[in-house]
């Protein structure tokens, strides 16, 4: 079912200085920043040559994010993302095997414009998982 | 500096059970598992079409893993892999600029047999990074 590794989402507590540190510790290429506010994080992306790590930071009081960075003051590996070519087969797939998905479970349009379910990170050991339709 | 995402690296309390998780739910084309008494470690790779995801557990007492899944006792996220040209000299620009090395900081033979250096959390946001020689 899963196809190539989509991203690497991490979370961080100020954006402008993680960007900062990828760019002058690690020589990274970063996106400008793009508020995506009905998902409520604002996000850059490290770009490479076989995939992308998004850096993705709380925007809003009801950010999804908010919750982790209580937990994880100073940020951390947050989920991972891989594409699907069906994403209703592969929902229906996952919850006739009886994985918990994250919300309705319903297929939504994610960050990227592209259909998206999260599998629930206690079917796969504390991996917060991202299907996304390519 | 950094060039493609070599691997994600996953810990898991049951190595077994994550691997048939992962092919029965998600399909994934999953290799043998690896012993890597060197390491302390016992590795099962994801082949993915542009990368790979790798679930380790600890083997031994000295695992590395160890502490992790104390902490996380149903697994988790564990560290991001990426390729460099010359780790010395990712080294050197690293130590240069004030990050923090794990261990002595010295460019050690990693699970794959190339050169490797740890960085530690604090200076990336809660998450640990590798480095490997391509």
């Amino acid at each position: 079912m899963i196809g190539s590794l989509n991203h690497v989402a991490i979370a961080v507590p100020d954006l402008n200085s993680s960007i900062q540190t990828y760019q002058t510790l690690l020589g990274a290429s970063v996106s400008d920043k793009v508020e995506q506010i009905e998902h409520g994080v604002t996000v850059a992306f490290i770009d490479l040559p076989n995939t992308k790590v998004e850096l993705i930071t709380p925007l809003g009081h009801e950010s999804p994010i908010n919750n982790f960075l209580k937990k994880n003051p100073n940020g951390g590996l947050h989920h991972i993302c891989y594409g699907v070519k069906n994403i209703h087969k592969s929902q229906r797939i996952l919850v006739k095997a009886g994985a918990k998905l994250i919300g309705d479970g319903k297929p939504k349009l994610g960050a990227h414009g592209k259909l998206v379910i999260f599998l629930h990170p206690k079917d796969f050991n504390g991996t917060l998982i991202e299907l996304e339709e390519i």
